[in-house]
């Protein structure tokens, strides 16, 4: 797909860290807890209107940074969602979860206050650990 | 999978509409907006963590209940979610959202108001279609 460009919206609230075959990878700006947004190179606007084959790729590449989010961020647990309301560009958040973090239990979706933004060193590491283990590549 | 259960909280709130080979299907009871609920028969808490197999299974019934939010209760967007920090049983959210709908843009978890329940006939007649449009079955 030619000519694609993540959303302004996203690209205001996240840092974008690379891309695997069909997501970019991009990881929220507010460090409260590990929150990622895959964001597939597609036109479609719901993740279950996507064809199969594309369906099952962005999900294999979304249970990739789940994997890495429990074995190497210490989260128990996932929380997994496309919503897209405001910004209708398809894009999947896999949220590291953990009772009692400050959003605990309620989801993060409008609910999740400010919290402080990760230093550059952090989003560094945080790639290279992705590319790594995920199989991360840095974005053309 | 034997001696299955679904969690009791989500018995409480939703109506048990049936099943497809992996899910059993839900419908939330407030109908404010349609929100169904898919409970895959498993042990696995997390939706990424279940095998890619089961996993595909999972999403291709869940996009078989987006299609016919789409098509038959004219909802042009579907929010796709698995959240589980109340419920730890997983459950995949399919609800059709519409502009203007009474929670919109908000998701709808720990966001939308009490709505009204459905009649029994109306919760029949969207079993009917279901089993009708999606090869739905009558639970065990």
């Amino acid at each position: 797909m030619t000519g694609f460009q993540i959303h302004p919206q996203l690209l205001a609230d996240c840092h974008v860290l690379g891309k695997f075959d069909l997501c970019y990878l991009l990881l929220h700006k507010n460090s409260a807890l590990p929150w990622f947004i895959l964001v597939p190179q597609t036109g479609a606007g719901d993740l279950l209107d996507l064809p199969p084959a594309s369906r099952a790729t962005a999900m294999r590449e979304a249970a990739l940074v789940s994997d890495f989010v429990k074995k190497n961020l210490d989260c128990p647990k996932i929380n997994f969602a496309a919503i897209g309301n405001v910004v209708a560009q398809l894009h999947l958040h896999v949220v590291g979860r953990t009772p009692g973090d400050p959003c605990w239990p309620a989801p993060v979706w409008g609910q999740l206050g400010d919290g402080p933004e990760y230093s550059r060193e952090r989003v560094a590491e945080i790639s290279a650990l992705l590319m790594e283990h995920c199989g991360l590549i840095i974005a053309a």
